[in-house]
């Protein structure tokens, strides 16, 4: 027997609908510079979203065609998560922190149709036409100046699009389940894997977000969404934040920590996320000879991409008076997978065990299904002691990556394999406590270290390498190569640093290179990393000769992400 | 382009997986008598859940059979709630008001299997069986004690049932779109309209209700269910409450005011739901000598049904420190369709103007489309002023009732047609101002005032009847009836009551006949029930003679329903 209710569908334009008939008088701030900020109402967001679509629409987007974009967290961006899905066409936000041939590659592989990207966007878009995208068949340049000049062509200027566009645009009723969104995410090894949101899956992760007990943004809030609009749809804030009709904050282009501060004194925020090693930097910032700015009205802090570090959270309580929370989340599950919220039961509890669950990576989200399972697959006890391997599934949560062979792997028996090890307490707090797969997680961006060994091994002076993650206080974890030399061979380790920096982003490039005799193996004769990563830690590793970037400490080439 | 995200299906038995496992300590208390009270957790709820689908299919229950109840707020309702909807039947939960006829209609009409009832239904269950209910095969008993003497057959003991099933039952993957409930409403005329939820509606309706700026039940609270669970699915409250991992309260066997007020003292209830006459008649309590009685654990009073009025929302907060909210809903929607929240703008404006707002029917819910539309069908504007027939639009709104004519006319161009009259504000407060159709509610609870008139016009003596709503100070509203006699016949009011008595349950016998020389009609000829209304309100209709039942005022015969 079925259900006699309306087949409405779960769509991104009907959060709009609702917010600009609500909430039509509620802002949404861009901070443009110092002191200088944009700010307009949902009301005149969605009558740009939809100029937006029409402009699109006359460039030739049509319902299931693919729009990509490279920029920053502005009003600009945030009205093409609106206008594309809208319309029945696809975002592809691309990563401004993957490497320039990555990036081509996601455009090609998105089938993406129309480049829209910032000012400052415009070296790296005309390297990628001569890298190759020649699926791109417009160039939207998002500018409060002139046209620059460029060798991009045919190039048009994202205002004068709109002005000349109507205002009147019928979001059509879609599929649900049709792709809303495509964020790529970095792999173990290869090029980065394509994950399609749904509709339904962003509307869904948009009303659990809102929830009590989860990040629950309130209409009274001033929110600063300071992680990424280019990375796992800035964590759906975005949609949350309109959902819930609050005044919604965007950073801007290239935004520092001071610039954060200051967009917290000056537009009074009461509530923001970033990635832990930006709510880090902010810390920093205040400590180095500016205590003085007044950061009263924030009162919390969604850090997510890593745990955030107890004394980090501790100082901003203590000092701000900001209650820091985190979660876990991963690009593949729209992010998330789970959130912090206090129990009642915790009330009962010694300030020990209340911090563990606070640094834990939370509860399973509303509709999200969490297991461990052994090697075998077999589920294990959610005692909070015994670690196996975090399963995921949710209707949030992907069943494969786009047109990709590595799909296959993705979903075991309906469940997703995160790749990430686990333990769960009896009250359901997972905690992550390693990875299975070979990533470094670096200021909340992925690093592949087995595409880094691969690259070290074709040198041809290099017997064999490893890459492993060191914890690092500012990125939190940073790459460092051990390498075995072939016989009466000679390589300095900046010679390996120049070699890998033709292949991968600066930030990619590892800390240090540590020349061993041997690197440390497992009985399976594969490197043990476990091993190498405890000798880093304890000195216990002797390494032949051992160079350190000193640049890498002060580099701006780290990512700041998600 | 189709979203690469795992179809996982919406249903209930997901709600209940995500609790048993990380709020498997918390309870679901029920009020047995004074100072007697019954507490479970949720871990023990569940595998009760999961005896009862085990009971049920040894009984024939298959998937897409149904399922009924007769039966009040207690906990092994709730089971039912989880159980008849997560084995993938439906479950039909009979609305204890109704008139015999019309409950065995609903029986008949749902196609009903079983039947589980509380011991205090026995006889009305044999009546029902005398009337005509032929498709229930097994009934079973929900009592503490033995199984009683009845002519029931086959009849079984629940708790008998529950001991014999195992408590490992496998949930199945069903379709989100198939029957989870059934409720019946009462129509303008004719026999109830069967209102048939899938899975997906109220699993969107839980999430939606425990949003930020919504009710939003938070883990931390003790929320007391009294609007019965035989009606509207009690408001989706023991859904929300169940995915919030709330303490749950319910009220038990037919809860009296005395009764609600003690358990919030017993229990330290934080918040509860209750049709505006339960809120006015907790406060009639109190004052009526129990003033001394603690309630200070009380802080949030959600009254439905109707709009309650202001100086009982004052008098809750002025007395008690309990803030009451309201909202509008109605049993085709799941049943919200609006929610009051405070608007941010709220505080720049003066009192009246925040307690227009207060008592209006709030803002339209995530996900609900709400317009107006004047007689032509053409939307009307958000001025606060115009009124127009409500029509909204939803994944919680039904598209038809089961299997009933009336289906046709119920959806407009993809809008329900609510039958209610209002306007909305340009910040999206709806107001209902008056009803289309002629429907009087009392108590929370529908009479069809063209049922009363029809029948009484076909007592040999009645030339004209019609029967109108007054405002009544318990019930918020009562029926009226105007009759005008064929000539040279008389009748008594107290004869009339009698006459009507017999084809209708007992609170809808209008309080008092008024016997007209003429009824007020339209320039259409139809009776204007608006003017009789207000000659009524204003003492200028002249009866040629009135009769009251002096007995209505203390009646017990009235509903307490939504």
């Amino acid at each position: 027997m079925q259900g006699m209710i309306m087949d409405e569908p779960l769509l991104l334009s009907t959060l709009l609908w609702r917010t600009e008939r609500l909430y039509h008088d509620k802002t949404i701030v861009t901070r443009l510079g110092h002191d200088r900020y944009h700010s307009y109402t949902y009301a005149e967001c969605g009558q740009r979203v939809r100029r937006l679509a029409n402009a699109l629409t006359t460039l030739g987007v049509e319902q299931g065609d693919r729009v990509a974009t490279l920029a920053w967290n502005h009003y600009r961006h945030f009205e093409t998560y609106y206008a594309v899905p809208g319309m029945g066409a696809t975002l592809h936000t691309v990563n401004l922190r993957l490497f320039e041939e990555q990036q081509a590659y996601t455009l090609n592989h998105a089938g993406s149709k129309v480049l829209i990207l910032d000012v400052d966007q415009l070296s790296l878009a005309e390297k990628l036409v001569e890298i190759g995208i020649p699926g791109i068949e417009s160039f939207v340049i998002m500018t409060d100046g002139p046209l620059p000049e460029t060798t991009l062509s045919p190039v048009y200027h994202y205002e004068e699009l709109l002005a000349a566009a109507s205002p009147a645009f019928e979001f059509p009723e879609l599929d649900e389940r049709s792709a809303a969104a495509i964020c790529f995410t970095s792999a173990t090894t290869g090029n980065p894997k394509g994950v399609v949101y749904s509709h339904r899956a962003l509307v869904l992760q948009s009303m659990a977000l809102n929830m009590q007990n989860q990040l629950g943004i309130r209409e009274q809030e001033i929110w600063m969404a300071i992680s990424p609009m280019f990375h796992a749809n800035a964590w759906c804030v975005p949609h949350a934040a309109l959902l819930a009709g609050a005044t919604l904050v965007l950073p801007g282009v290239h935004p520092l920590e001071a610039d954060y501060i200051e967009t917290i004194r000056d537009q009074r925020v009461t509530g923001m996320n970033a990635a832990v090693t930006v709510g880090s930097m902010m810390r920093d910032y205040l400590l180095d000879g500016h205590d003085d700015v007044d950061t009263s009205s924030l009162q919390r802090m969604w850090l997510g991409g890593q745990a955030p570090p107890r004394g980090l959270m501790e100082w901003w309580g203590k000092n701000r008076g900001v209650t820091v929370f985190t979660g876990y989340g991963m690009t593949e599950s729209s992010p998330q997978v789970c959130f912090y919220s206090a129990k009642s039961s915790l009330s009962d509890l010694d300030e020990e065990s209340v911090w563990r669950r606070r640094t834990s990576g939370g509860l399973p989200i509303p509709l999200m299904r969490v297991k461990i399972v052994d090697e075998a697959g077999e589920e294990l006890p959610w005692d909070g002691n015994v670690v196996g391997t975090i399963m995921i599934r949710s209707p949030y949560t992907v069943n494969g990556y786009l047109d990709d062979p590595r799909s296959a792997t993705a979903v075991i028996d309906g469940w997703f394999d995160t790749g990430d090890l686990g333990c769960i307490d009896p009250d359901g707090y997972v905690t992550v406590k390693d990875r299975a797969k070979d990533l470094i997680k670096s200021g909340g961006e992925w690093i592949s270290s087995i595409d880094l060994e691969n690259a070290l091994m074709t040198h041809p002076h290099v017997r064999e390498a490893t890459v492993v993650s060191v914890p690092h206080e500012k990125w939190l974890e940073r790459p460092v190569a051990c390498v075995v030399l072939n016989h009466s061979t000679t390589v300095t380790g900046a010679e390996l640093s120049d070699f890998l920096q033709e292949r991968f982003a600066k930030w990619w490039i590892p800390d240090a290179f540590l020349f061993l005799a041997d690197v440390p193996k497992t009985s399976m004769g594969k490197f043990n990393k476990k091993l190498i990563r405890e000798l880093i830690a304890e000195g216990g590793l002797q390494p032949v000769e051992e160079w350190t970037n000193t640049s890498a400490k002060e580099s701006s080439a780290a990512p700041i992400a998600s």
